[in-house]
C-alpha cells in the first residue's frame, strides 16, 4: 500500500514535470537541476558561474533550501532574478513547487535557469522538475565512495562535478577508485575536476554549459 | 491529505520506536543514532571509537546505506556484531527497520549499539529509531552555515562532532560563525572539535561516550 501511494505521487511529480519541460523547450530555456550533499560546493559554483558568464548569457536561479534564504543573498550581488522554495523540512524539491514559481521568470528573456536543489544525494535524484538534465556535484572531502555508496544520482546525471580538488592533499581520497565507481556506474558521462575556490578546471566547465544552451546566440 | 498520511507514518514510526526504547532500557543498552551529510566521517569515527574503547565495552553496529555494505566492511575487523540495512534508495532508517533487526544482537551482551544512519542531513533527523539520543556529525568542508541551514538536526542532537578540523586552515570555514549559529538553535549541546583522521579531541570524545554508557561497570 505505501508503494501505491508513493507511485500515485511520483506519477502525480511526473505529470507536472513533463508540463514544465514543455514549457522550458517552447520558450528555449536550458534549466540545470544541480544536486550535491550539503556543503559540495553549489553556490559557490553558481556563483563563479555568473561571474564568468553573466555577460554571455541571461541567468535566473531558483534556490530550494529547507530554511532560511542564505544562498540567494549571496547570489544577490549577480543582479539576476532569483526566486527561494523553502521547503520548511521537505528534503527536495518537485515539479509542483517548480512549476508554481516558474512564472515569476521571464522565460522569453532567459537562456538557463539553474535550480540548485536541496542539499541531499538521495531524494532529489528521484523527483524529475521538468529539468533539461540533472547535475551532480561532489566535493572530494566527503570521500572517494559516494557513487558507489549513492549511485542513481550518478546514474541519471548528464555531468559529474568533482569539486574541491585542492583538498586531495589534505585527504586520504582516492581518485582511482572514484573514477573506477564512476565509470562501473555512468560510463561515459562527462567528468570535470574543479576546484570553484582556487580555479582549476573551471574553463572546462564554462565552456562545456555554454555549449549547452539553446537559445540562439544574440547578434 | 498528504500530510495525514504523513502523521500515519509517524505515528506508525513512534508505536515502534517506544517499543525498541523499552527493550533497550530493559537491557541497559546504550543506542545512538549518528547522523550526518555524506562523507562527514561517521564510518571512521567508529573505527577510531572501536579502536579505543573495544576492549572497556562491548559495542554493536548497525550499518544504514543506500546500497552496498562498504561501511561494515570497514568496521568488520574489530569483530563485533554488525548488521548491514540496505534501504535501496530510502533516504532514512525507521524504527520498523531497526526493530527487525534488534534481535539479532544479544542485548544482555551489549553496553552500546552505534546506528550509523544514511548520509543525510535531512530526513533521518525526522525519524525516531527509538534511540538513547541522535549525534550530529558534520565536517568542516562542509562550510559552517549547516547548522543555519539544517536545524532540525542540530535541534535534536544530544551532542555534535565538528570534524575534520585539521582541514580549517584550507577552507574559509568560519568558527565564530559556526558557533553563534549552533549556539542560537542547541544553545548547551556539548560541541566536540575533533579530526578522526589526525586525532585532534577525540580523548573529550571518548571521555564524554564512555560516561553516557547506560549499564553498570563489569567487575
Amino acid at each position: 500500500m505505501e508503494i501505491k501511494i508513493m507511485k500515485n505521487i511520483l506519477d502525480r511529480n511526473q505529470n507536472k514535470a513533463d508540463e514544465v519541460r514543455g514549457l522550458l523547450a517552447s520558450k528555449e530555456v536550458l534549466m540545470v537541476n544541480i544536486i550535491s550533499s550539503p556543503g559540495a560546493g553549489k553556490t559557490t559554483l553558481l556563483e563563479r558561474t555568473c561571474e564568468e558568464l553573466g555577460t554571455k548569457f541571461r541567468m535566473g536561479v531558483i534556490e530550494g533550501d529547507v530554511t532560511t534564504d542564505r544562498d540567494a543573498q549571496r547570489l544577490k550581488k549577480f543582479n539576476i532574478p532569483i526566486v527561494v522554495i523553502n521547503t520548511e523540512g521537505g528534503c527536495h524539491l518537485d515539479s509542483h513547487s517548480i512549476s508554481k514559481v516558474i512564472d515569476s521568470f521571464d522565460l522569453e528573456d532567459l537562456d538557463i535557469l539553474f535550480v540548485e536543489n536541496v542539499g541531499n544525494l538521495i531524494c532529489p535524484s528521484q523527483f524529475d522538475l521538468g529539468e533539461t538534465f540533472k547535475l551532480a556535484v561532489v566535493s572530494t572531502a566527503e570521500g572517494d565512495d559516494k557513487p558507489a555508496k549513492y549511485p542513481m544520482l550518478f546514474r541519471e546525471a548528464k555531468a559529474v562535478l568533482l569539486n574541491k580538488i585542492d583538498l586531495i592533499p589534505y585527504t586520504n581520497f582516492n581518485y582511482a577508485g572514484f573514477r573506477a565507481d564512476l565509470a562501473n556506474i555512468n560510463p561515459h558521462v562527462p567528468l570535470f575536476e574543479l576546484s570553484c575556490t582556487r580555479g582549476d578546471g573551471m574553463n572546462e566547465w564554462f565552456e562545456w554549459i555554454s555549449g549547452q544552451v539553446l537559445k540562439p546566440k544574440r547578434p
